[in-house]
C-alpha cells in the first residue's frame, strides 16, 4: 500500500467533507449522532467479538496489563460509548452562533459567527471509545475528522467506524465526514500530522513519547498536553479539615489520570499541624510520600510508616507519577508556593487551599496554569466537570484552547459584518 | 557579537519581565502607556533625527520609493504614535476579566479568567511607528514583547524603544517588558521563532516573503496573514447603486491594503446591467479591470477605454494586486460565487451585495474567511472599524485569533474553579 498517496487520498475526501458538515444545520447532526448511538447498541454483539479478537492479538504480543485494561470493551463500554453520542446530541449546536453584534459609529454592524475548524485529525491509542467520542464530538462542532487509533486496537475501532459510517448515511451526510485510517503502518500518522492542505489541527492522545513525537514532527498546530504534574498548596489559613479532604481526593480518587495531584506544598506556619494528619490518610491508602527535609521531620515524628516515606530528589518536583506516589515540600508562604508552582508544575491544574480572600485572589490570578482552582479538588478539571459535555483532550497550551477541550474549543469565530451599502471614508 | 547567545539573554529577560507585566495592574500599565506617549512628544525631534539618518542610508543602498515611503516619519506620524498610545490606554484592560462563571450540579463555581500569552515576538520591516503600536498593545494586554523592526529602521526604532523603556521606568515596571533587537544581523529572527521556553507567540508584519519564511521556519505558533485575495460578489438581487458604490470603495479607496478588493464576481442575469457602470467608474480611476470572455464582451460593448481592459488568465483568479487593477468574473449564481471565492480566495475578507435576506443568511455562514460581509465595503475590515481599538495584525489562520487581532488576541483564557472544600465523587 502507498501510504502516501492513501493518506491524502483521506485529507481530500475529508476535506469535501468538511464543507457538507460545516453547512449541516443542527438536526441533520443529531440525527447522525443518534442513528451512530442506535448501530453501536444494535452491534454491541460484533462490538464486542472484534475487541476480543484485538485482545487476544494484545495478549499474544505480550502487551502489557494496563494497556490491555484501556483496550478491553464490555457490554457497559458499549452502552457508554452509544450514551456519550446522545449526550452530544443534546448539546447545543456552537456552530453559527453570534455574538457581539454591535453598531459601529461608521454605521455598519460587527459581530462573531462561531465556525468549525475544518478537518481535525486524531491519533490515539488503545481506547476503542475514543473513536466514537471523538467522532461524536467533530461532527457536533462541524468538522471532519480523520481518526487514527492504535494498531493494537485496529479492529474494535473498525468495527465503530462502521457504525459510524451508517449513522452518517442515514442522516444523508457523507460517509467521509469521518474517516477511521485502515493501515496500521506507523508513515500513516507521519503522514496525517504534515498535510497542511488538508488537516487543520491535530489533536494526539496518549503517552508523553506518542504526543512528544507528533509535536516536534507536525506542520499543523497541535492541540495537546504532555503531562500532569498537579499541586495544591496547603496555605497557613487554610481549614485544615478541607485540607486533608482535598489532598486526599485529589491523589488517591484516581490514580492514573492527568489531573491528579502529584506534588503538595504546605505552609511552613501550618506544616506541623496538618502534615501528620495528611501523611497517615495518605499512608493508610498506601501513598508513598517523597519528602523535603522538614517534610519528612514532621513525619517520622508523627510516626508515619517507614516504608512509605522517602527523601525527594529535585527531580521529584516534576514528576507525573501515575500512581501511589506524591512528592511534598514545606514552603515559605503563598509567593514560594506559586513561584513553586509555575517553575516546576505542567501548568494543567493548580490548587490552593485558603479561606483568605486576598490570597484566594491572588492565587486565581499569578498562577499560570491551564486550571487554577481554590478550596476544591484537582480531579475537578475535565470536561464533564466543567460543563462542556464531553472533552476531545486537555490543552496545556496558551494559544487557542486551555484546559479542557469541548465543542467549542474544535470551532473558531470569523467576523461578520452587516451594512446597507456602507462604504469607507 | 553571539546572535544566539543575544537572543537567548533577550528571552529570559523577557520571560522574567511577562511574570512583572502579568501581575501590573490597570493603572500601572495605563501610567506607562501615558509616559511613553509623553516621551515620544518631548522627543519628537530626536526621533525625526534618527528617522532622517535612517532615510539618508536608505536612499545611499537605493532602497524603492515604496519603501522609503514606509520608513519616513514626520511631525503628524510622531504625534500620532503618541495618539495611538494613548488610545490604548483607554481602552478596557482584557487582563483578568472573568466571565461565564457558573455553578455546577457538584457544587464548584466554573468560569474563565483573560490572560496574558506571556511573550510575543514581533518581527516588522519599515515602518518604525509599529515599534510604538506593538509596544502599547503587548503592554496593555499584560505580555511581554520582543521587537525585531528592519534594519533600514534600526535608528529610528532605537529612538521609539528609549521612549517606550523611560515610559515603563517611570511606571514603576521593568524595561524589558519591551525589547527591541538592537542587531541588523538575519540571524537574530531565525533564533526569535525558535526559543520555544522563552516565546510564546510570534507575529510577523511584512511582505508575503517575510512571512512565508517565518511560517516555515518557526516553531512557535505564529499569528499572520500570506496575502488578502478579497471579493465583492454582486448577486442578482442586488441594488444596484449600492453595488457600484461598494465596489468602487472596495478597489479604489486605497490600492496597498489587505482589505482591498482584488477580484469581483458578479451574477450572469445582472450582468449587462451592472458591469458598465462598475466598468465605467473603475476605468474613470485608472483601474485595469483583467476579465473573463463574458465580462470583456459586456465592457468593450459598453464603449470602456480599451486599455483598461485585458484578459483574465487562471493566475488573476489568485492575486493580491495591491494596485489599481482588478479581477473581474461573470458566475451563474451565488452558489457558484461561494465556490469561486472558497477555492480562489485568501480567507481574509469577503463581500455579497444582495437585498436577499436567505442569501445574505447563506453568504455569512458559507464563506470561509476571517470576515464575511453583506453590503458594505471589503474596506471595513480592520482593528479600529471593528471597535478593537488597534491590532497587531490580521489572521487568516482558524487557531486561536481570526481576522484584525486587537488586545484580547493577545491573551487567552485560563479555567477559575471556586469551591469550599469540594472533592470530586
Amino acid at each position: 500500500m502507498d501510504v502516501k498517496n492513501y493518506m491524502q487520498t483521506l485529507g481530500k475526501q475529508a476535506r469535501d467533507a468538511s464543507r457538507d458538515i460545516a453547512r449541516a444545520d443542527t438536526n441533520q447532526k443529531n440525527h447522525a449522532l443518534v442513528a451512530i448511538a442506535a448501530a453501536i447498541r444494535r452491534d454491541a454483539v460484533k462490538l464486542l467479538e472484534a475487541n476480543a479478537r484485538d485482545m487476544e492479538h494484545a495478549r499474544a504480543n505480550g502487551l502489557d496489563s494496563a494497556l490491555l485494561d484501556r483496550l478491553e470493551i464490555n457490554e457497559n463500554t458499549v452502552t457508554s460509548m452509544a450514551e456519550g453520542l446522545e449526550q452530544i446530541a443534546a448539546l447545543p449546536d456552537p456552530v453559527g452562533e453570534i455574538t457581539d453584534l454591535k453598531y459601529r459609529p461608521s454605521g455598519i454592524q460587527v459581530g462573531k459567527m462561531r465556525v468549525p475548524l475544518g478537518v481535525i485529525g486524531i491519533i490515539y491509542e488503545a481506547r476503542p471509545n475514543v473513536t466514537a467520542d471523538a467522532a461524536g464530538l467533530c461532527l457536533k462542532s462541524g468538522n471532519a475528522a480523520i481518526l487514527r487509533g492504535g494498531s493494537e486496537a485496529l479492529h474494535s475501532n473498525q468495527a465503530v467506524a462502521a457504525c459510524v459510517r451508517e449513522g452518517l448515511e442515514v442522516a444523508g451526510l457523507p460517509a467521509t465526514v469521518v474517516q477511521v485510517v485502515e493501515t496500521t503502518d506507523r508513515a500513516a500518522v507521519g503522514e496525517l500530522i504534515i498535510m497542511k492542505d488538508y488537516v487543520d489541527v491535530i489533536v494526539p492522545r496518549g503517552g508523553k513519547g506518542l504526543i512528544e513525537r507528533i509535536t516536534r514532527e507536525a506542520r499543523i498546530p497541535v492541540i495537546k498536553h504532555l503531562h500532569g504534574n498537579c499541586h495544591v498548596y496547603v496555605d497557613d489559613r487554610a481549614d485544615q479539615a478541607k485540607a486533608v479532604n482535598i489532598v486526599d481526593n485529589a491523589k488517591t480518587q484516581r490514580y492514573g489520570t492527568c489531573n491528579t495531584t502529584e506534588s503538595l506544598l504546605v505552609a511552613r506556619n501550618v506544616a506541623d499541624a496538618v502534615l501528620p494528619e495528611i501523611g497517615r490518610v495518605l499512608a493508610g491508602k498506601g501513598v508513598e510520600m517523597r519528602g523535603c527535609p522538614e517534610t519528612l521531620r514532621i513525619l517520622q515524628g508523627a510516626a508515619i510508616d517507614a516504608d512509605k516515606l522517602k527523601a525527594a530528589v529535585e527531580a521529584d518536583w516534576e514528576e507525573e507519577y501515575l500512581g501511589p506516589i506524591i512528592a511534598v515540600k514545606v514552603v515559605d508562604d503563598i509567593d514560594a508556593a506559586m513561584v513553586h508552582i509555575n517553575t516546576h508544575g505542567s501548568h494543567h491544574t493548580d490548587a490552593i487551599v485558603t479561606e483568605d480572600y486576598g490570597r484566594a485572589r491572588r492565587f486565581l490570578r499569578e498562577v499560570d496554569s491551564a486550571s487554577v482552582v481554590v478550596n476544591a479538588s484537582t480531579r475537578f478539571a475535565d470536561g464533564f466537570e466543567y460543563g462542556l459535555g464531553a472533552e476531545i483532550g486537555i490543552s496545556t497550551d496558551k494559544i487557542h484552547a486551555r484546559g479542557p477541550v469541548g465543542l467549542e474549543g474544535l470551532t473558531s469565530q470569523k467576523w461578520v459584518v452587516l451594512g446597507d451599502g456602507h462604504i469607507r471614508g
